[in-house]
C-alpha cells in the first residue's frame, strides 16, 4: 500500500508539492453529525503560518482553507471531507539554479533514487509545506477531540540548547517560539539571532501533552498507542527521535523508580507517560520529540549533482532558521489524528447496537 | 482494522498469549522460492531464550518453531507460513494470588480497561512471550534480506548505567548482555548482579544498525522508513524512545554540523543514521532505542484491586531483571520486518514486466 | 498487502494447504467479553463435513477445530483467536502420478505461473479444503450476530438443472442436497447419480438469506454492503456469479417494476435484496450465487505438461460431484463475516463515549 | 476503515457529491515516469458525459479535469496524483421540493438511517455524479495497462431486452447504446423511446472484456482477481449482479463441458473468463454486469417522509432514462484498476533487487 494514507478509522490522505497548484488531504471515517465550517479549520492554520518569530521565513502564504465535499450545512455528513489549500507564494525560480545539486540533510538525492524523476522546486513532495495537510486533519480531529473533552498542547522545551524549565501552558502562544517559559523564550530569541546571523540553522526538542483521553485506548500489539504517535510524529520531517513519558531517561532508573504505583484516585506519578503496555491509562499522555536543524543553511557545505560531480552549495532560498516552533502545531496536529483514530477504534469493542439513525 | 498485523506488502499477524496453548504468527506475503526450514527459524529464536546471562528468567521454554503451513519441499511457495511456537513451561499457579491487583507498571489495569476481561495468567496477551512470534517472523525477514546482502546487528549500548564505548561486532554474541564491548559487559554484569540482589530491575538502551540496505526504501509521506522504524520499535513492550542517526542530540547541534555533505563516493558522515526524507540513503541505518525496567520487581509497591482497594505488591513470578540482552533479537527482527516490507514495496515503483513463471 | 485476509474491523487472515499439517485462521477484532468455545464453532464445522449426499468426497476429515489464543474462561478477550484444524486425511498419494499435468479448471496451470512453485497435494492452496478456515471464522461471526438476532440461511435453489419452487427453511437440513424444497431434493439426488455414473459433475445456484439485519450497515462508495459480499462470495472458489435481489433479472425490469415503493411499515416489495446504494435497508439480504461444476471429472480431458507436452487426463482424487450442498456452509460463513465486519464498522460512526470498562 | 479507498497498491481515495464543489481522486502508488496530463485523462472522461443518447440526462457538466499534485513535467513523479473535476452545472433546486420523501430505489433513506443526515442536493455522495472519479482513475490505469499492451473493452450486451448479437469492438463507439452490434443498436434506440415517453426506466447487461492480461495476477485466496472484480464492479451503483465467464449458465453445465481443456497454443474455450482459482489463465478476461433500471421516473409511486407519511411521488429531476451507456466506461475504469493494482501486487513476488534510480 502507498504511504500518502495515515489512520485506520479515523483516515487522512495527504497529497500536493511545494509549488504545485495545492496541498490537499481527504479525511475519511470523520463521524457525521460534527458541526464543521472552514473558520473552525482556519484557526489552527493560522498557526502554522510564519509568524513574528525570526526563525521563520519569508515566505508568505495564506494558507485558506477550503472545504471541497463532506460537509452540509455546516456538519459533517460521515462522507469523506476534501481541504484544498492552495499555493499562492510559489516562487520556484530562487530554486532553480539547484536544480542539478543534491542539498545536504534534503531528501534530493533520495527521492532521486526512489523515483528516478522529482519535482525539484522547493523541495516539491518532501517539503515541510506538506504539513500544511496534516493541520487541517488535525484541526477537524481536534474538533471531534473536544466532544470528549481531551485536549492537546505542544510547546517547546529547547531550541537551540536553551531548555524551558517552567511548564507554563498559558503562555505558550504568547511569545513566538511556542515556549511555556516566558524567561526561555527571551534566551531563544537572543539564541535565533545569533544562528541567523551566521547562516546557520537550529535544532530542539518539542513536548505533547495530551489531557483527558480516556482510559482504554491503544490496540495490542502492533498498533499500542505510543506506537502509532512514535510513527505519526517521526512522520513529520525533520523529527529524528520521539520518546514516551521517562524516554531514554528511563534506561537509567531502576525499575522501583521507573514503576508508577497505582492509588485508588490515579497513578503517584508518571514515567509510563500516560501508557501502559500500549494502552491509555487516564493519566496525561506526555511524548517528546527531538528536531533537527533545517538543512536549508547560508553556509555553504560539499555536495554532488546528478553525475556525481562535486559542488559547494549554499541554500539561498526561503527558509525557516527553525522547523520550531512553526512544526509544534504539526505535532498537535498528529498528535490529534492518532487519538481520534484510536476513540473510533475503541468504538467497535462493544456487543451494544451500533447506530441507527432511523428505522423504518 | 484490529491491532496485531503489521506491514503492508511483507505482513505478519500475531496471536497467543503467555500461558496459553501456543504463539503463532502468520506471514503473508513472503515471495515464493525462498529456501526455508524450521532449523533456519530455530537459529535466531534461540537467540531469544533465557540465556547464561544473570538477568534472564527461570522460565524453560525450548521454543521449538513449527512451520504449519506456506513451505514444500524447503521453498516458500508464496502462500501463507504460519510459524506456531507452543508454551510448554506455562505454569499459571505463580500468578493466581495477584488474579485481583494490578502489577504497577504492567498492562494489567489497561487490559481491564480496555476490554472488560484478561488472561491474567503471567500477563496474557500483554507479556513479552508474545515477541516469540515476531522473532520467527524476523528470522523469515532476514532469510529474504540475505538474499540481497543485507545485516542487521542489534547490540546493548547501556545497562543499568553501564554504557558500552567500543563498536566491536564480533563480540556482540560472545557475552552474556549482548555488549560490542567485552569490558562494559563485566561491569554490566556486576551492576546486574547487585541490583538483582535489591530485588529490582534494570533499564539501558539498544543500538540496532542495519548494513547493505540500498538507497530508496521508504514511502513518503507517512510510511517514511524510520515512521516505520520508530512505530515498529515503539510497539515493543518496554521499549519508551526511539531516534534515528544524531536523535535527540541534534537539538543541540547547529544546522552546518548536523548535515551529512555529500561526497561521490558518499556522505562524509552519518548523522541522518542512513535515513534522509524518510528513505534510506545507502549509508548504515542506525537507530537506538530506550528500554525501561521490568516491571516486576520482588521490593514491594503500592497497587489497588479491581474493587480499588489499596494493597502492597512483590511480584514474584520468573522474570527477568532486564528486557535487556533478550529484546535485543526481537528488536533486530522488527527492523527485519521493516525493511523486508519496504523492499518489497520498492519493487511496485517500476514499470517492467511483473514475474510470471509459465506462459501458454 | 497479500491476499490471505479479509475484513477491516473484524478481521480473518487464514492459511494452510490441502494436504499440510492444517488450516487455520486468526481472526482479529472479535470484540471481548463474546461466549465462544470449541463446541459452538464445531456444529457449523460439521455441516461443512462431507456429509451422506452422493455428491460428497470418500476422504474422512473429522474437522476437529482448536481455540489456540483470544479465549478465556469460555470468553473472547478482545485478542486474536487463532483457529487451527489439523489435516488428519491427508493422502497425497492419488495425486502424484498427476504433478507434471495441469488439471483443467483447476488452478494449477496459473499457480505455476504466478509462482513458480506449488504444493501439488491435493491442489494445495487451491484446494476447497481451505474453507475451512473460513466455516470455523463464520461460525465465530454467527456467534456475534446472534447476539443482534441476526440469521442466516443458505440454501441449494438449484443444482443440476433441478430448481427447487419452495423455499421452506425448516427442511434445508433434513435433506442432503440443502435444498428448501424437499421434492426438488428427491430429483437433485438422481441427477446427482445419473451424472456419478458417467464420471461427471454438476454446477448449480445457491441463494443465501440474511434476516434481522439492522439498517444502516455499509461503507460508500467502495466498500458498499453488497460489493463486500459480492467479494466475500466470488473469492470462494467454484463460484462464478453473484446477484443481489433481483440480480441479473432487473436488466429486463422497467424502473416502475424494479423500485420497492415504501410504505410506513416497511417496502413493498424487495427487488434491491435488502440494499440500497450499498446500505442495509433493513429488509431481508438477497443474494444468489453460481456455482461451477467440480473440475475433477473421472472422464478424460486434454490438458499439457510443464513442458507444454499434450496428455489426456482423468482426475480419480476423493472428490465430491458437486460443491453443493458443502458449499452451502462456506457462503453462509462468508456472508456472516461481512456482516459482522459491517456491523463494528457502523459502531465508529457515533459521537458517544467509547466502551471503557474499568475508571479510576 | 471507511470506505472511500479502493487497491491496495494502485490506490484510489474519492470524495465529493452531487451539487458540492468538486468530485475528486486521489491516485496513490502510480509508478512514476508515466507519461501523464489532463487531456489524455479528458479522453476517457467525455466519454462518460451525456451523449447523443435519448438515454441521457439534459445536465450538461463539462467534467474539466485539472491535475493538482502528482505529475511534473509531463510524468508522474510517484507521489499522489489529485484530480479535481469542479461541478459546474449543479442545480439543487429541481431537488428541493423532494427534501422530505425518500425516493424509492434511491439511497436517501438508507444514508438517513446510516447518518442521520445527508446532502439531499441531488443525491449528494450516493450520486452517479460520484463516478466521474473513478473514470478520472480509471483513465490513469489505463495508461498504465497500455504499456503492458493490455486494452479493455466494455459493451452493451442488453438493453431494456434488446440483445446484442454480434461483438463487433470497432462499432462500440460509433452508436450511442455503446452496443457491439449495429442492428440492436437500432431497437435499443426504439425501446428508449418508447420507455421514455411513458416516463419510465430501463435495465441492461454490460460486457467488459480485457485483453493482453498476463497468466499470474491475483492473490488467493480472498483476494483472487474475480473477487476484486466482483466488488469493483458491484460497487458501482445500479450494477445487481456480476458474473466471470460462463457465470450463471455454468450452473447449468457438466463439468466435462465447462472445464477448458488445455492446449499446447492455449486453452480450447473460455468459460473461465480468463480466471482460473482466482489468477488470470492469460486468456481475455470476460465480466458481464446486471444494470438496474434508472429508479428516478416520471412515473409516481408510493413512499414516505422523514416523519414516516405517505406520499406519491414523481422525480422529475434531470435523469438518464438508463445508467447504460454512461455506465460502461465506469465498469471499464473499475476494471482498469483492479488490473492494474495486481500488476503491482505481482511485482513484490519477487526475488530481484528492487528499482533504484541513483548510486552513490
Amino acid at each position: 500500500m502507498p504511504g500518502n494514507s495515515f489512520g485506520q478509522n479515523f483516515r487522512i490522505t495527504t497529497c500536493g508539492e511545494s509549488h504545485g497548484k495545492a496541498i490537499s488531504v481527504i479525511i475519511d471515517g470523520c463521524p457525521p453529525q460534527l458541526p464543521l465550517n472552514e473558520s473552525m479549520i482556519q484557526v489552527m492554520m493560522d498557526r502554522r503560518k510564519p509568524g513574528s518569530s525570526a526563525a521563520s521565513t519569508k515566505r508568505k502564504e495564506p494558507d485558506h482553507v477550503s472545504i471541497m465535499s463532506g460537509v452540509f450545512e455546516g456538519k459533517t455528513t460521515g462522507t469523506p471531507i476534501l481541504i484544498m489549500i492552495e499555493n499562492k507564494d510559489a516562487d520556484p525560480r530562487a530554486y532553480s539554479k539547484n536544480v542539478q545539486l543534491f542539498r545536504p540533510g534534503h531528501g534530493d538525492i533520495t527521492y532521486t533514487a526512489k523515483y528516478g524523476i522529482r519535482d525539484w522546486r522547493g523541495g516539491g513532495r518532501a517539503s515541510a509545506r506538506e504539513t500544511a495537510a496534516r493541520v487541517a486533519a488535525g484541526a477537524v480531529a481536534m474538533i471531534l477531540l473536544n466532544q470528549y473533552d481531551i485536549h492537546i498542547y505542544a510547546y517547546t522545551l529547547c531550541l537551540g540548547g536553551v531548555v524551558a524549565t517552567q511548564r507554563d501552558f498559558s503562555v505558550i502562544h504568547q511569545n513566538p517560539y511556542g515556549s511555556p517559559d516566558l524567561e526561555a523564550a527571551l534566551l531563544m530569541e537572543k539564541r535565533v539571532a545569533e544562528v541567523k546571523a551566521k547562516g546557520d540553522s537550529l535544532g530542539g526538542i518539542v513536548e505533547i501533552v495530551a489531557q483527558g483521553v480516556p482510559m482504554g485506548l491503544g490496540e495490542p500489539v502492533f498498533d499500542k498507542l505510543d506506537a502509532d504517535l512514535a510513527k505519526a510524529l517521526m512522520s513529520v520531517g525533520a523529527v529524528k527521535g520521539v520518546e514516551i513519558g521517562a524516554g531514554f531517561a528511563c534506561a537509567q532508573l531502576l525499575g522501583s523508580e521507573n514503576n508508577d504505583p497505582i492509588m485508588s484516585n490515579g497513578f503517584q506519578q508518571n514515567n509510563a507517560g500516560g501508557i501502559l503496555a500500549g494502552i491509555s491509562n487516564g493519566d496525561d499522555i506526555v511524548v517528546r520529540v527531538a528536531v533537527k536543524p533545517i538543512p536549508s543553511i547560508i553556509i555553504e557545505q560539499d555536495t554532488i549533482d546528478h553525475q556525481k560531480q562535486p559542488h559547494r552549495i549554499s541554500t539561498q532560498g526561503r527558509h525557516d532558521i527553525s522547523a520550531i516552533p512553526r512544526i509544534n502545531v504539526v505535532l498537535e496536529a498528529m498528535t490529534a489524528i492518532v487519538i481520534a483514530d484510536h476513540l473510533l477504534r475503541q468504538q467497535t469493542l462493544q456487543l451494544n447496537k451500533p447506530p441507527c439513525y432511523f428505522e423504518l
